[in-house]
């Protein structure tokens, strides 16, 4: 404790401070108006839609990462920086961002997270309307969920892409946190956990060292497990924060996933696809005849090529045409070699490949 | 289109940009190593919540707003200075706050407001409960509603303070939008708009403007106006932007409202009083016997002393011994004169006056 500031060394820290600020204050101004000077590129009147490019704000961010020394995590320095861009391209028209509403989903959380809050976010009844919006032009870009870890993909979101002409212009990753939940929120009474088998799974280090003799109770969802909570002393649920306001539980503790990387996944829709950012991931869809020998075609080229497939998704195509779609992510940006060279090949073959977009793989 | 930056320019423009960038996140992690220096005058293991200064926080805002010269509203650069503090204060345990959940309410938003995205937000399944839990420690703070303009004051807020030991600690005010809203969204085909007689007031210059021959209809809430404009092309709502997805109605336009004073109040409860930030209020809860004489013996010294009254409610007191409560706001610090010498007469005289809290101003 010797070496704690006194009184007089607490104002003069506070000082600094305000020192500080005053030179973070003129710099984010200084930002603010090379900003519009960039806007104007586009045109006095320009909107924000006509100069915002995702592209660019990723290498920002993976700068600032880059940079970072401490003592701030990347998490946060990355959002301090989102909000810094979101506020100096919302100085004419801002945004406007088309999500599942209503307001409060992990959908809106999704768009401040990509697009920070000087944006209007408009909230819609279904994924159906923000991809319609989007299309109208009623919205600038759609942020729509397209998978969750644990649950698997979200068809409908993916289906949509079969009929619509819109492009996937970024996508966002939304953690997910886990809590252990019980009615007196003390760690000491419990005696069984009850969670879905997917979140027992998830916590199962974090049981191993805190509640090793606890009996794991797996129940159909982490609603339910909540709910059996509720009614004893020794029972604790794994559930999400929600749940525990819904069933009045206390949270004994939070964040209690193994490994962060329990996420949703959300895509972002827009009517164009940019150019490439460093590190991009490129999303296909591939409507083909007869499976076996036609997706060789294409899994071929792109393996020869050296390009690492993320995921493989079939649906069935709902066209005459073609028997079967493929959804297939790719690393890589279409327009820079080796997927460029990949694609030029697949197309000269049977396949009909369409480029859904072409984006930054998320920054944190 | 003479002074359009080129290819060349623009480039230029990003490279100013990224130098920028590079200045800003040195300042904010200097900035991050001195406030963690502040935390360490309170010990090693601090807590934000044994160093967080909300005087301290509302004086930097408004230097903050004092040195702005554009072109970033005061509002936008207020938001990210309570980010940067947000995380410098988070660096260790970050503050809980307690709110009426579930996540996506008002609520949560004002928590944001006030507290920056640093925070861990605690949603509640009552007001009771934001009480309790600050009051047994297992939130920092709480952040509840107290007045909707429009509607009025949440009386049942008001009344915890009968009966809690809490203190008010600050006050977040929380701009309410009206949308004018339509099946078609478009403006050329309204004929009438309906709404509450209140949300049609606090549009009427707009209306006038945009709209002076369309029939102006009120009806009981502005959800009712969003039904009724369900039915029709040629009518439109006013509305809250919530409403336009629960009726599929497209806006018309946003933000409608003739004056931006349309908010929702509300208070941040803790367990500790907070020194002067230079521009604060204080709310007071007087008991009384008997109504006329009694309340002329608290507002008589207020009055003398120049102490401006923002606010007076009576209420039913629940307790044997006083018949009548009055909850009155004034401006000023109860340990700063003229309000600290006013404080001391009316205690020296026949009512029973509590001092709910002072705290600052809300700053935007």
């Amino acid at each position: 404790m010797a070496d704690q500031p006194s009184p007089a060394d607490l104002a003069a820290l506070r000082a600094r401070i305000d020192g500080i600020d005053s030179n973070i204050e003129e710099l984010i101004l200084e930002r603010a108006r090379f900003a519009r000077q960039v806007g104007q590129a586009k045109g006095d009147l320009a909107a924000a839609v006509d100069y915002y490019r995702p592209e660019r704000e990723a290498q920002v961010l993976r700068r600032v990462i880059d940079r970072n020394a401490g003592p701030l995590s990347d998490e946060v320095l990355v959002r301090l920086f989102r909000e810094i861009m979101s506020a100096c391209l919302a100085q004419q028209e801002p945004l406007k961002v088309g999500y599942l509403g209503p307001e409060g989903t992990f959908s809106q959380q999704a768009v401040h997270k990509h697009f920070g809050h000087s944006v209007r976010g408009l909230p819609l009844a279904s994924i159906e309307e923000v991809f319609q919006e989007v299309d109208a032009g009623h919205a600038d870009f759609g942020v729509v969920p397209v998978e969750n870890s644990g649950q698997g993909t979200i068809q409908s979101t993916l289906d949509m892409f079969l009929t619509s002409p819109l492009a996937i212009c970024g996508e966002v990753e939304l953690r997910v946190h886990q809590h252990l939940l019980s009615r007196t929120g003390r760690i000491e009474d419990i005696e069984r956990v009850y969670s879905h088998p997917l979140s027992l799974a998830q916590c199962r280090g974090w049981l191993r060292q805190h509640l090793p003799n606890a009996e794991r109770i797996p129940v159909s969802s982490n609603a339910e497990a909540a709910r059996r909570a509720r009614n004893a002393d020794d029972a604790a649920a794994i559930a999400g924060e929600s749940a525990g306001m819904v069933y009045q539980l206390k949270s004994i503790a939070g964040s209690i996933e193994d490994r962060d990387d329990n996420t949703t996944r959300f895509l972002v829709i827009g009517r164009s696809l940019f150019p490439p950012s460093g590190n991009d991931r490129t999303s296909l869809l591939v409507f083909i005849h007869d499976r076996p020998g036609a997706l060789y075609g294409i899994l071929e080229p792109l393996a020869r090529h050296g390009i690492s497939m993320n995921r493989i998704e079939s649906r069935p195509s709902h066209s005459r045409l073609w028997e079967y779609a493929f959804f297939i992510d790719v690393s890589g940006h279409r327009d820079e070699s080796p997927l460029k060279d990949a694609l030029a090949e697949i197309n000269s073959t049977a396949g009909d490949v369409r480029v859904l977009g072409s984006y930054p793989v998320a920054v944190l």
